[in-house]
């Protein structure tokens, strides 16, 4: 028979009522004739909880006891369910991670997943078992210490069970209905997409469309695990969501799959700075250090041997960025004019793996801009991805212009 | 190195304060140069959240999914401990019972623990480890699912981890602070017994004093593990407490340990029985099919082939005791002429090892009784303990007339 994952989150699961949902969904699956693997999260709130009550022991805790505190919260939610399903006449039962067992690396609270058998469920599946709620986040290290995966592991658990078990989808279910060409809250032209290839996900989760775990993303594509994201609050039906899958299996895209942005950015420039063999790390190696995530970076050519260097951050972390700046002036290990700080900026970005046949991307994208009189601080381009540095009034702007000119709103 | 257990309760570590106090006294044990295993409840509170969820999910629930739900409680404590404990310096980390592994049976909810290998602690203590701290109440089965002991099983894992480690003394840390004379509510006379015997704290345990799970005491004198009960909210002190112990290890003793009463009894008379061989069994068989515990049993000497039989039990049961013999009457299986309920009784007992080789206990409880004029309506008596039925109104001046009458304020 075939094999479904299926993935609720911490508000699908908040309380007994939503967990009863939760079962009723999973047995229209059942009903259908699926061997069904759920992965549940904590009841939301519940990690919070206990992540907090590490986080009073000691400023530096020992990773293994965090695990096996944090853990906790999945297989309560694990047990219920498997109840639940019982209750329902469904054969059910829960399994924690060590008994499966998710054999993970021993990185505690960032462990990556090594191996899943498959023979434990193999045989539970034939002797009848309809349904193994697993519970996800956890798995076991070589030293048989409880790991977890991180926040959001149990997306990349659903995912790396899909892949053990060759399911024939992973359904996440979360509390957004799918993957929209933009934030509805910025145009309410956006739409719902009903595919969109891993590639162009990866691009929009990491820009910020914080539906999916950019592990459990990566997974699925090295796996080719064809993952559904959907509502778990909105009705059931076979064309929910929005499907995320290998470009293969979509028919026909847009060139454009969405518009993505990141609001509360900042633009930083080192005027005139010695141009020499290696200056890039002795600037980047110091903001590394002190923390700051750098995203766009462009140098102007070098004139009379001096450059200027600019580069992108999250406005909040400015001040780390100039204090390691102004010492690594101090120590002499470089060597420039001035350091200039634009905190009004934001970031805008096409993103579709259509770019990749289509010319012409870049350019409608400068039109688009510039019919609104939107001036362009920054450039970066990759493989299927046109980032722009803007002034930060003009963001929503940008975004609507972009998705009109892109004709987004109509698939 | 002497190892020594230690077990707190879900008092005792209900909230970070608490469990920070905790570990300041394994750390004051572990100073006197102990190889500690510290076995906790989950945080009060915690464990009947976890049962209510269950309860909400089926009436008939599945023990196995039950098991795996609760013992998540401990799991959190034990977790949270071992992070304070490094925080103060100690080499600790947690177990949870898979990990050790506390083998059981597979009577899920209500297993009995079967084995506690001793080489993973002592590999671990040798390399080390100071503190092993311990998820009490819980074991894995043979079939490698999560089991629990039943309510109050953290004693249970806290004795057989020091029976198994062979441990100097086992300390309950509780919320009392020790083992009375008798209730210190019915008299302020009650003092603080220093030793009991097992034997002893069978008997007053399982009358209704409630501070160690019975089957705990029945294993530690099984393996004669030295028992200490203590408060967790009182300051340290060696010989704070009470021992309970093995009673060649007690050096004097009063004849009487104490005085235990069940106030609210009731007491049932089975009038005019035809008595025959085996009208026990057709009394007491339909009693306890309808979960009636029957406590104390007397027959009158039989006349004309017809006698009296006369049993005590909670006073909340009488209704199903009467519906259970009503229906044993109507089908034929007994024969009785009337039934008489009081519902107006309670029970007071005098304990004590030395009622073995001191007679004229009963002469002297008699008397004490008969001279407050106390009427005795029913007698039973064990080789330690000699039980009475009275009018629930004279219990507490029976009681404080045999603490005077046995001496027991006095050591």
């Amino acid at each position: 028979m075939p094999r479904l994952v299926m993935k609720f989150g911490g508000t699908s699961v908040a309380n007994l009522d939503r967990i009863k949902r939760v079962a009723k969904r999973v047995g229209v699956e059942v009903a259908k004739g699926y061997e069904v693997i759920v992965v549940v999260s904590a009841m939301s709130g519940k990690t919070n909880e206990l992540v907090g009550w590490v986080n009073e022991t000691s400023a530096l805790y020992d990773a293994r006891e965090y695990d096996a505190v944090v853990s906790s919260g999945e297989n309560v939610t694990a047990g219920l369910l498997a109840l639940v399903l019982q209750e329902n006449g469904i054969e059910a039962r829960s399994w924690q991670g060590w008994q499966v067992p998710v054999k993970t690396s021993s990185a505690h609270s960032a462990a990556r997943i090594e191996e899943i058998p498959t023979d434990n469920f193999d045989a539970k599946f034939s002797a009848g078992m309809q349904v193994a709620v697993v519970a996800g986040f956890q798995g076991i290290s070589p030293e048989g210490r409880i790991t977890t995966l991180g926040r959001g592991g149990s997306d990349t658990t659903a995912v790396a069970f899909a892949a053990a078990h060759s399911a024939e989808r992973c359904d996440i279910y979360t509390d957004v209905d799918g993957v929209y060409t933009t934030d509805p809250r910025v145009t309410r032209k956006a739409r719902k997409l009903d595919a969109i290839a891993f590639e162009e996900m990866l691009e929009l989760a990491s820009l910020g469309a914080k539906v999916l775990q950019t592990r459990s993303v990566e997974l699925a594509m090295r796996y080719k695990v064809r993952l559904r994201v959907l509502s778990s609050f909105e009705e059931m039906s076979d064309n929910a969501g929005t499907l995320v899958c290998d470009e293969e299996d979509i028919m026909e895209s847009n060139v454009v799959a969405g518009v993505a942005f990141s609001r509360d950015e900042a633009k930083m420039t080192l005027v005139s700075v010695a141009d020499r063999p290696g200056v890039s790390a002795a600037i980047f190696g110091p903001l590394a250090d002190a923390g700051v995530n750098v995203d766009m970076i462009v140098q102007n050519i070098a004139e009379d041997g001096r450059t200027d260097m600019t580069f992108s951050l999250p406005v909040d972390q400015v001040a780390r960025a100039e204090k390691a700046m102004a010492e690594a002036k101090d120590s002499g290990d470089i060597n420039f004019h001035d350091l200039i700080a634009d905190t009004e900026v934001s970031k805008v970005s096409v993103v579709g793996i259509g770019m990749r046949s289509h010319a012409g991307v870049a350019a409608k994208m400068f039109e688009a801009l510039s019919a609104e009189g939107v001036n362009i601080k920054v450039i970066t381009t990759s493989e299927i991805k046109i980032s722009v540095l803007i002034d930060r009034k003009y963001m929503e702007l940008a975004v609507q212009a972009l998705h009109d000119a892109f004709e987004l709103e109509t698939a």
